[in-house]
């Protein structure tokens, strides 16, 4: 029996494929584009089978073949467009299509083949406007999206409930917090670069990072965590609701600070400094302040307990970069937009 | 000077037709359906131009060349599939397409030609559960759709939201009330037919009804009201806000009762009574008994004032019957289903 998971080859996806077949699943990865340079290796000496189908979500057919081609018991959809304002004035159509089109596509093919439970990849952004709002925010706290991600993945996570009841479908649904980890890079489909690949850029290359003078406040949770939370759910026998807050569950204490310092402390010719009249910020930072995501439910109902806080997390990436430096030759830039 | 109006032979469509009319505004509906009988008889009537177009709001190359063909000032974006259970779980893609790709597809027509104002019509069922949570919903009130109408709809008011910020397109929208009056029929695309519609059908035919033992509360608004709303909408100099509620302001007294006493007063030959253990009812009775929607913001920015309340909405109504015969032999029944 194997576990599909959609976006297999994206920022998640691939922790999440990592601990699959770390706990020796069957794994079909489906995405549109390849594993990033090092996730190869990575993938291939853990304990599980892997099967990479290169296909979207979009291809309904195709969606259907493999679905028919192995014995999926349980699946993952988090293939999204992680969509910026310049993309959402250029192309919403494109977004609306893959993230709840696309969606649809995947519950259509797990109801046929009778898959056992579907994890919906939800957002954070669903709750929109309320993250600005409320200190924390709870599973039951109002959504009011506003930008065109929010809007569909907020839409995608209510279809899939919606579609849950009228199919009599097994489907639980998160909503993940600012996550950060290995692996994220410019795959096409993610418009917001998180400052600390983007600071951890800079470091491998020994340049000099400028940043802004304020520092970010956020619930950042480790992809390795991410990757827990998932598997808990895709697992757990019975599941009292039908949407999980993933998070760390608190702020970090100055997150940008104490990045820089474990970087410069592992790559010595790191340099950085905060901006000024002579020299504007590199880095783009993470959007408003915003209130943390309570992650009670999830732990009452699963065995899910943030293993990587602030120390934890940047000494395990710290490691990962240094296992896997040809991740870094080959990654380019994300599109800078907000 | 043209308004264009998608959905424009749909029921709320054509009470918006025949008002831009009387208002001497050149007018183009767009729909994939025709107008009703009847109703070809009341437009050509009027003072204003009438250009009918049968496309659909999914066909975007025939969107363009009409949007080429008309001087289109304003538009008003009614068309939508009004789904019940039954059709979400037997075709969600469509749904998804025509309520939120439809709308994409006529706010870039819009904005490639320079409209100067789009009113997307939305549905009070965006609040979705909020509706049976509180007595009152005002539009700051949090919405928590549920049905994939309630999530389409949501979404797509949303979207126009965004995409007027990102493209600096003026749009406004509304969420109606639950709409009673003339015109609404089944065109394939409304899935729960009105109490009021189905009472009107039986009393022409002089066959009786079976009502459920409960009366239903509901801030009912007459569809001519909706016309006359979206009118000051459209056509308002400037609008402090960006989403309106639509209804008559106030929950009708013993709407199903009076309506019968109306009928019967008309239809001597029409019978109506109480279910009973001989007797199922025969009339889908709308669902549950819903909080009202404030029209306090319509009412201050814009010259609306609900004119026909129970009493003149029924007057009106039965008016139109007598008038409209042909569109009583034509008319066929709605899905019944919720």
């Amino acid at each position: 029996m194997a576990v599909l998971v959609t976006g297999g080859a994206g920022f998640v996806g691939v922790s999440l494929v990592e601990a699959l077949l770390d706990a020796a699943h069957e794994v079909v990865l489906v995405d549109t584009v390849d594993v990033p340079a090092g996730a190869d290796r990575s993938l291939r000496q853990r304990r599980g089978a892997l099967k990479i189908e290169k296909v979207s979500v979009l291809d309904r057919e195709s969606l259907a073949t493999i679905f028919g081609r192995y014995a999926i018991e349980r699946v993952v959809h988090a293939a999204a467009i992680t969509s910026g304002a310049s993309r959402e004035a250029r192309d919403p159509a494109r977004i609306v299509d893959v993230n709840l089109q696309g969606t649809l596509n995947v519950l259509e093919a797990a109801r046929e083949h009778d898959v056992r439970r579907i994890v919906y990849v939800g957002s954070g952004a669903a709750y929109g406007e309320s993250l600005y709002r409320f200190p924390v925010v709870y599973e039951e706290t109002p959504s009011v999206p506003t930008s065109l991600y929010s809007i569909t993945k907020h839409a995608a996570e209510r279809t899939c409930m919606r579609l849950a009841d009228l199919w009599s479908v097994d489907a639980v649904c998160v909503r993940l917090g600012t996550v950060i980890g290995p692996w994220e890079r410019d795959t096409g489909a993610r418009d917001n670069f998180g400052t600390h690949s983007q600071l951890a850029r800079l470091a491998v290359r020994g340049e000099a990072a400028i940043l802004t003078a304020r520092e970010v406040q956020r619930d950042w949770v480790y992809a390795k965590d991410v990757a827990h939370a998932l598997s808990e759910l895709a697992f757990a026998t019975r599941l009292q609701h039908r949407l999980y807050n993933v998070s760390s569950g608190a702020a970090w204490q100055q997150p940008i600070a104490g990045w820089c310092a474990a970087l410069k402390s592992s790559y010595p010719a790191f340099r950085y400094a905060t901006e000024d009249a002579q020299r504007k910020a590199n880095i783009w930072y993470t959007d408003r302040d915003r209130g943390c995501m309570d992650i009670g439910r999830l732990m009452r109902d699963t065995g899910f307990r943030p293993r990587h806080l602030m120390a934890e997390a940047y000494s395990d990436y710290l490691a990962w970069m240094k296992r896997t430096p040809e991740f870094f030759e080959q990654m380019s830039g994300g599109e800078r937009s907000a």
